[in-house]
């Protein structure tokens, strides 16, 4: 049993939160999203009126928030979890960020005394729900061995990639193929539908062979009859894509795959469906070709 | 039992053949590669001295080539399928051509009292060699009906994916995917390693997620090991590519990634990766960032 | 005075010949373009019922056609320019063609006793009416010598580039550069009014620096005020754009910003924008940011 | 005769310091670069040991500091000009920023009693050397009239196009068009060198037509030669992409051509060519192509 204090009881916090009460372990939540109290109180977990509350006591914090600003503004700053943690305690970010400001805070971590890991993860709102959530871990591997009883009730993979920062990369190579994949499935519907195939045919032929992929397996048949409840939204997918230009920029890189995929799901949210699902990656495309309806 | 007439027995074609004896049928060959004749004849089929010898008794014509301007010369040409072959045969053509070629043979067996499949396939080498490639069939229903004996013998997945060039289109399809799932993945790769993460490990998380693809399951370890030994080659990629520019021309559509990704490909080829396997796109992404060796 | 048979009457074609005849020259002239007929003989020129009889006494031939199989069609065919023409008379190609067409056609031409040049011209209609082209010519320097009171009359500035189908990889350059060049303003107009700039005023600065171009100089207030009446339309341009695919392909050379402002231009196509200038390039850009007016 | 302080004394901005001088201003300069001063204080201008000492009298404070953390350092910060200049001065600020830098110190500005004008400018060192610059300027009318003096002084060209932000909006989409016209010559060149053209004679056609640009007149014999000597370096040219890109996130539009060529500037920069001019982008293009000399 361990004391944490958890930050961010969103969509993906508020699910993560609950099975680690259901763990064993005594949480101490706060949040912006009042919400959420609610869940957490009846699995078991208790509300703190602010993050100095949350914390003041807490073996290990943890961090779910929306991008780096939030971040940094909850760890960093004057009411914030370095500012009110016991000495010694394990900050868990399971935020999706930019690499550097996942360096920047473990750096500020450690100046202060804290141990930081970044744990980014992928798996959406149903692997929140589910505790199968894929984790990928940067920090140090004592850090890490300290975070398996909290990555074990919330995810079915963990996995330790490097140093601080290195989970953030590794989310960052996760979405860049995820997009990529969705604009290449996209072409090859719109491809397949102009020339007269069944697309929905020819996708399971692919999803058979060296094309096949995860996306192919859970989301052709959307694709193709255009559902595109979320699921991960382009709005979400967008920030992710800023993530990945971010660290090329840093690492002094060029993807021009990337930079294209970039483009088009910024198109996607510049043409209003930033609250659909990825996978409408597909309206982009056919848009393109003036064969989407309007 | 069936008497087949098998024109191109190169290193898809020959064990293909080989297959189609050792299922019961009668095969006849036919090819410029004369070497393979010895293993034609070992395994119990025989061989011909021209196309029409190997047509003129056939029920039904396989031919498995290069490219359309070889298939046009072999189906269409004054000593070619269409003279010699028994009106009625039925023509499989398993080579990958553009599909405005396919259609226009089809249209041409018809005129002439022949019925005409377009079957390409996947699975290279390896999945001829096993028998178990996936077959992508364009034409009538009837006709695949009559084809299934064969395609059993071959392969291990077949689908009528739609009229004469269907095939074709979801070939095209097909090789867009894989195509850009390995920039992507080479993208992936050279994002890690320029932010100091190890990639093996990066990609094992990545096989296991939303990310992950059938390409990951098999060559995440050998592209991370930059072995390149073919496999399906990038000349053969590239000349899949060309395929689907030409089908996008055709259909007057606009697919901006499958266009960057042939580019890449182009760009492997042009720096004289032609030989190596689909796979050395790495290579491509690598030198474009002063990475790779020299 | 030169005997000129001259096929292919259209926009460009019939003021060409027109200042042919206005130079002193002896034009016969034959098309599909009928209604040119009246212009021609108005002007002074003859009519002629077949190309056979067009060429038949010629000491210079004349093409203008819309693409190669039309010029190749005209030129190889049994009815054609070289089954005709007196032996020894120079064939002027000023059709934009593949290059590989063109070096065809002048080694066919050389078997068959015939002196070809390959002459692409830019500049449009009104540089045709105004007899200002600028013309790109390949193949033996003694012919382009000989072509020289003709390249005079119709044009401004005519230049040997190189070897037979110099001509046409440098108006495939052109063209290249052309379309790249507006893919750019356009993206700049939407990234300037997206902001909140007039871009009007915007590109008047951009025109005066080093950004400055001739498409800027020419064209920068029609596209800001969204006026797209050709001039040369999409369909032409996304047919140029073919070219430097086969030519790319042909010379084994991956080009990724032409790849890419091939795919807008036929998104222009797909979009129903094929009949409007090429300026019109704007449009695609504008919705692909959901900014265009429906 | 207005009193300035000029705060950065850089490749740009010392002569752009002299040139005030010379107009009659009488300006007090501040720099890291305190090579400079030696020259300020011959051409008749006076050296700051701070910015405070440099800004506390002035009438117009100019800033020319390399990008936006320089600049909201020296104007935001505790010593910078805000604390110390005269309520009431006017800030030209002739850096290239990101344009929700500029708007955001013309706020901070507005809030501390001080006006503000973005200014960036082109026409790189031999413009600021001889005067002529083109100057695009963002923030009232008002301001820019009582600017005039001091861009008569440095520019040739000047003109106010827009609020707060606009001069830095309009310098993002000039560096667009100027970064994209670099990477469409490049590639006009390695296709007609690849199918055997004399490039040097194709772009004197090219540089006459619909193609023509500032960069063709002025660059074009230079990167035949591959004669790199910069001129605006490859690095710099980097920095001005990623500020295409930000702007982009910020209003939210998609810009795939800007995209792509900014990936290519990025692989100059890491394929080691950030000190050469950008015309340098043709060897970016020749190494995808296994062109350039190795």
């Amino acid at each position: 049993m361990t004391r944490i204090g958890f930050i961010g009881l969103g969509i993906m916090g508020s699910p993560m939160a609950s099975h680690l009460v259901q763990a064993g372990h005594e949480v101490l939540g706060y949040t912006l999203n009042s919400d959420a109290y609610q869940r957490l109180e009846a699995d078991g977990g208790r509300s703190a009126g602010s993050i100095a509350e949350a914390v003041k006591d807490a073996e290990i914090v943890i961090t779910m928030l929306p991008n780096h600003p939030q971040v940094e503004e909850v760890v960093l700053g004057e009411d914030g979890v370095f500012a009110h943690a016991p000495e010694g305690a394990l900050l868990i970010d399971f935020s999706t960020i930019r690499p550097e400001s996942s360096v920047a805070i473990a750096e500020a971590g450690g100046k202060a005394g804290f141990r930081v890991l970044d744990a980014p993860v992928s798996g959406g709102q149903a692997g929140a729900e589910q505790g199968v959530l894929s984790i990928m871990v940067g920090g140090t591997e004592f850090d890490f061995a300290a975070a398996t009883p909290i990555f074990e009730a919330v995810g079915k993979t963990y996995i330790h990639v490097g140093p601080h920062g290195a989970g953030q990369v590794v989310k960052a190579a996760n979405q860049l193929v995820v997009g990529g994949t969705y604009a290449l499935v996209a072409e090859a519907i719109v491809l397949m539908e102009a020339l007269g195939v069944d697309a929905g045919k020819g996708l399971d032929v692919l999803a058979g062979g060296l094309a096949g992929s995860r996306i192919l397996e859970l989301k052709r048949k959307s694709m193709v009859a255009r559902e595109f409840a979320p699921g991960f939204r382009i709005d979400l997918h967008h920030k992710d894509m800023g993530i990945i230009a971010d660290a090329s920029r840093q690492a002094d890189i060029a993807l021009p795959t990337a930079a294209l995929v970039t483009s088009l799901i910024a198109a996607g949210r510049a043409q209003g469906y930033g609250a659909l699902d990825h996978s409408a990656l597909l309206k982009v495309i056919e848009n393109l070709n003036g064969r989407g309806e309007k």
